[in-house]
């Protein structure tokens, strides 16, 4: 595992200085021994809400200090509680007469440097509250149960009540509530990789583990490897047996322990909604990381039972951008649009026309083992049968065609073309023939249509004449066409161009852009030769 | 390595699910076979943005959806270009009178399914114009450019006019130039793997890559694995390359391409800050997964060149929680609060408690020894040389203690234990001579006081009585003494509490915990023996 840091014992250090570019924070000067972050603006007139703990929980904690949240965030080594004297800077810091309120998650080192620092600060005089979260039900409910992420909530419900200007016991009472009503489990594949020492996962490729703790603790059950429906069932089973039997309404916060990708944390949502649990959730946090554990390849649920209170303070305004929560509903969709029919227009006689769409068809099935054939030389030989595919198509609804309209024929080729000619060729001649339809309608001169659908062609497909493409032969002819040259002239530069293709032997494109000059000398590009030909046989006519 | 999934190829349907989830979001009911995600509220009096491509990006290009930034989404499978019919759909749907703007990365497939779909939607009379956007600056200036997360500059600058009820040209001119001034590279540890037969990293250990897409393309240079700092010095120092001679402002973007943890996306963050280009940046975007290429361990930089236009559209209010931008400024810190001195209060003479002191500490420097070497049966084997430790401390400094208050000299103990004992017997006892000191304020009664420091030790601490620890000797003496009792009683009950660890061979708590029942019988619990000790003793004098 290789990592981006410059010495595994700066990381912490070297991440708050990251941060602490928002020019919304600051640090106490005292730093990087004492590490703590605040907001910039601190309003002594309001209750500060500090948190913290060990680091490699990014972007908790230091991450939710701002406006609505956290007024400072106290930081650890990885996975090591600050020592007092960092708690106690923070609180003298940011703590005015109406009092500060701890939020601790349930570890012993927490709980004793912050309990510590906080009567330290009591007997200087300062109004100090403190609150333990052990939101973790994996270990059962006789037991301590650890802080996990759902200690986000406590942070969010009393830095929202501080922001407002309550007082001490009232922004104490509800961080108190919401610890009491927040139920959280992990679920990990491959526990965190410290950046010192990294380690080989403790987990098989056959096992995942249930109720972990975020510093490497193993889980409390081993668990099948399984899908990722199955994985969550088995998270929000254990998680709804310590939900009141009641229906409650809930929060749900769903937070990526480390190196799960977005996609997946949304596969997990989705498994979520599959719960009977997820009946009961309103609002939700994430899914994203939140309270990290390194690198860990696993989620944690933390649901939070709410009331009017706890819903008025969850949905407030706050400032941090690690921080926020939606509606969580039933999935909709709205009616899909009726796409054109691959036949748009009425069908129209026109013999000329006819007999040139029969003519160019026939010639492209004639064709079809031969640039086959060119192809396997320089390709991966289907050219011929991608273009035959087409032509057979074009004969089978030969009658059903816009023949008399030019225009109308164009865009008809055109969606025909994207819908029966696999590849990029099909794609690509699509584009020429709907640009000549809309060109057409503009100036109603085919040649002209057909330079400019080819123009589209190249801007689109990226390719220019001389890079053994079928450009090599259409856009000598198109010239012509454009120019109100002959069927003939055409047909004799389309052939020329192609025949150039034999010569090119370096191209940055295409098909060929991997073969060596030797395999390339004398054989010319399927999709030229095939425009030359085509137009030859036209000329004919 | 192991995926939260069900199927690969399920992912990109169920992650779309569960994004879903937002009751802002809706889809086109074609899916799952046209994966278009929209808002539910389309407002077709106002231009329509759309983007999309390959899946495997997320959060783009569906997180990107909502009110001033995306209109709607158009997602392909894991790396693949959406079909045309995706793409019109998502045109049909969201279209009306005002236009409709496609932006498009800069790939073959891509160009040519949005070139396509475009074409098709202006043949049904729809205004549609598209962007396409080529922001790495990896392949140099003259071939073509690869569109990265860049592109998110456009999505944001676009989506804002068009919410401001821009024309469509007006939307088209802000995109295109946004798109001509946006540069971007990547680098990479590790590529991402692929759900579908991951595979081991092309990468060494000793190597990283620079210049590389986000679809597993190698980089355009292998690079040495090196620390954050040069590491992100390469990436800076070729993006420079390409940025105008001239001195502009910029706005970042800082890009997780997938596992990079976010406290080392913060440690890459401070490494850019050291960057000439720094000082040209003024707002940042992230750091945050924005574009990823599944889990590529991995970070890309992309920088737009701002004018006001562009600034205002930048910061406008977007709804899509993925999109965040704020300033980007120096560090800067605030005076750490100076901490109260280990002896805050005037020193005071009282022979009684400097001989109670004088016993103590005398006690526990004898006992060192032999409770070493208790602790060595049971524990780690330092418990003498803590006690001791903190012991001769309170010699040193018998004479500048506050010895006539009792309130202020366990106040002071509180102080010197935490500073000058370990571990954390050290920080218990500071708990509780600190509490102590705070509820002697109130009441004086030192027996009270002490008991009062004690259950806050418990609380903080988490054990209990029958758990093997000083507080078996500790509770029993400080409940004699909470009740007027004498010395002497208190003595005898901590030595009845120090015995009875003697048969505690079960216990979930502290040191003794791992160990088995054989050997912990007949030992006593270190630190339970010191108390009895010490009370024994004073009681004696």
């Amino acid at each position: 595992m290789k990592f981006f840091i410059n010495t595994p014992h700066k990381v912490v250090e070297e991440g708050i200085e990251g941060l602490l570019t928002d020019p919304g924070l600051t640090k106490l000067d005292t730093f990087p021994e004492i590490k703590v972050v605040l907001r910039k603006n601190t309003d002594k007139n309001k209750v500060s809400v500090i948190s913290g703990g060990g680091s490699g929980h990014e972007p908790a904690h230091a991450g939710f200090v701002g406006e609505g949240m956290l007024t400072a965030a106290v930081c650890g080594e990885i996975f090591a509680s600050p020592p007092v004297d960092a708690v106690l800077s923070a609180i003298m810091a940011t703590t005015g007469e109406k009092g500060c309120l701890l939020i601790i998650k349930n570890y012993t080192g927490d709980r004793l440097n912050f309990g510590l620092a906080a009567e330290q600060a009591r007997a200087m005089g300062l109004k100090v509250e403190t609150v333990i979260v052990g939101d973790d039900i994996a270990l059962g409910q006789d037991v301590e149960q650890r802080g996990l992420a759902g200690t986000l909530f406590v942070h969010k419900t009393a830095g929202a009540l501080a922001e407002a200007g309550k007082s001490l016991e009232e922004v104490a009472h509800i961080a108190r509530k919401a610890a009491q009503r927040t139920f959280s489990i992990g679920l990990s594949l491959e526990e965190g990789q410290k950046f010192q020492n990294p380690e080989k996962s403790r987990l098989k490729t056959s096992e995942a583990e249930l109720g972990l703790g975020i510093h490497g603790e193993p889980g409390v059950e081993s668990i099948p490897m399984e899908t990722a429906n199955a994985l969550m069932k088995r998270a929000t089973d254990r998680l709804a047996r310590y939900l009141p039997a009641e229906k409650k309404d809930y929060a749900l916060l769903l937070n990526n322990l480390g190196s799960v990708t977005p996609v997946e944390m949304n596969v997990l949502l989705h498994a979520f909604r599959k719960s009977e649990l997820a009946e009961q959730v309103k609002y939700l946090v994430g899914p994203a990381p939140l309270m990290t554990s390194l690198n860990m390849n696993g989620f944690s649920l933390s649901v939070l039972e709410l009331d009017e209170d706890i819903v008025q303070a969850l949905t407030a305004d706050a400032a941090p951008v690690s921080w926020s929560i939606r509606k969580f509903g039933e999935t909709s969709s709205v009616p899909g649009p009726e796409l054109p029919k691959p036949l748009p227009f009425a069908p129209s006689r026109d013999e000329k026309a006819k007999k040139v769409i029969r003519t160019i068809a026939e010639e492209l099935i004639v064709l079809e083992k031969e640039l086959n054939a060119l192809d396997e030389k320089v390709g991966d030989g289907d050219a011929g049968s991608t273009f035959a595919a087409g032509a057979r198509k074009l004969l089978e609804l030969q009658d059903q065609l816009p023949l008399a309209d030019t225009g109308q024929l164009f865009a008809t080729l055109g969606r025909v073309l994207a819908r029966e000619t696999g590849g990029s060729s099909g794609v690509l001649l699509s584009i020429m023939f709907t640009r000549a339809g809309n060109a057409y309608k503009k100036e109603k001169h085919a040649g002209k249509a057909l330079d400019s659908g080819l123009q589209k062609m190249k801007e689109l497909g990226g390719a220019r004449e001389g890079q053994r493409t079928m450009i090599d032969a259409l856009q000598p002819a198109f010239t012509v066409l454009a120019e109100n040259g002959d069927l003939g002239t055409a047909a004799q530069k389309a052939r020329e161009g192609a025949d150039k293709t034999m010569k090119i032997t370096h191209t940055a494109f295409g098909r060929s852009s991997y073969l060596s000059e030797r395999s390339l000398t004398g054989i010319p590009d399927p999709g030229a030769e095939a425009v030359a030909r085509v137009l030859e046989k036209l000329a004919g006519i």
